[in-house]
């Protein structure tokens, strides 16, 4: 069997916890303004816009845009709905970067860390490059390249950003692994011939609500980024 | 004037020392085989076809291809001058991936470290992803992205290299500085709207070959990288 050279991550929800970053970046531009909301409620409502708007992407229904494209147009999608239809620009465009600003598990810069001194580390995520840059200087990842989406010009779960990114690498899709806290990305990642490790975010979008373990079989699976580490022996 | 947010980065010559690394890695794996060459004619020969070949592509007579590629195609049509004909496909292979293990010039790191406090920093160079990547591991430098010309699909100094870098990190032009050792690379930079650094490397391709000091206006000058981040207030 090959061995793993270089481990691709997953990031909202795997990484760093958009829930509880969105509300909390929301609160601070948005409360001194004088809006009352729930926070979680509108983090949530958000991110509820992420997967139809890629989808409209992926299917070819709009050509490919940066996430943080995506994302603005989500905000002016879900703002009526929570009362937000005169914020400024400015405040539009500081609520998006919020995105660029969310916190890590607890677990995972310590955990990267670790795996960096075995492995090839690298964002395989739908953010874009600069919202990949921005986490890492806020959180002290170290990556050895920014891959995902904005490199493969589409969106996850779709084959062609999988591939792009062992190609960057010139690995083998049997030399890399794909680390995510969802099935259905491991199960993309799987189809293409990477390897696949799950890291269980049990409370990723509030309690009991991610999942606990992988729903099909995969190489590993750890409880989070440290035993992670220590289950590929670094 | 809009503030530098980002430094781009020239990696060959002036980062990396690309003559004395590949004479290294050529007498390292051939030496041992019984061949004698002039190890550093045979570094300069293999660099001779760099701009030819990359020029290829810049005029469209070939597709794009990873400069790890045309590295490949360069040795193999100086390999009969050099007696290197019969070399078998492993050692081809190792002495093109020597490419990936070029030393910085001695300011390098610790120039880089300084100015990653205050800047973003990104490999804005002719070399493939994994060959960044690798020059990296090897050196200790830390990028926030490898961007370049495997992300723009065409070679510096092609403006859309220059101006895909920027995109990249949603910036203006005017907020990336490009830092070479060459004027044409600055040239081509500051046609596209960005700010110039220049940093000396004399000694590029032998004693007194290379730019004491930039052919056109720059914003910044430099001895080497120390005085860079001297001269950036880092």
């Amino acid at each position: 069997m090959v061995e793993a050279k270089a481990l691709f991550f997953d990031i909202f929800g795997t990484v760093v916890d958009w829930r509880g970053g969105i509300a909390h970046e929301a609160k601070k531009l948005l409360k001194p303004l004088g809006y009352e909301l729930d926070w979680i409620d509108f983090a949530q409502a958000w991110r509820n816009e992420y997967q139809p708007a890629m989808k409209e992407v992926r299917e070819g229904r709009i050509p490919f845009s940066k996430l943080d494209e995506l994302h603005r147009r989500n905000l002016d999608r879900i703002r009526p709905k929570f009362g937000l239809d005169a914020l400024d620009e400015e405040i539009c465009q500081s609520l998006n970067t919020g995105w660029h600003r969310l916190d890590a598990w607890p677990d995972a810069t310590d955990g990267l860390k670790r795996l960096s001194k075995r492995f090839l580390l690298a964002p395989v995520s739908n953010g874009n490059i600069s919202l990949m840059a921005n986490l890492a200087r806020h959180n002290g990842f170290r990556w050895d390249a920014i891959l995902g989406a904005e490199i493969a010009g589409d969106y996850k779960p779709k084959p062609v950003v999988y591939r792009a990114a062992c190609s960057a690498f010139d690995l083998e899709p049997q030399a890399c692994m794909m680390v995510a806290a969802h099935s259905y990305d491991l199960k993309a990642a799987a189809d293409c011939g990477l390897r696949t490790a799950h890291v269980a975010r049990p409370d990723e979008a509030g309690p009991g609500t991610g999942e606990k373990r992988p729903s099909i079989k995969v190489d590993v699976a750890a409880k989070d980024f440290v035993d992670l580490a220590d289950k590929l022996q670094t």
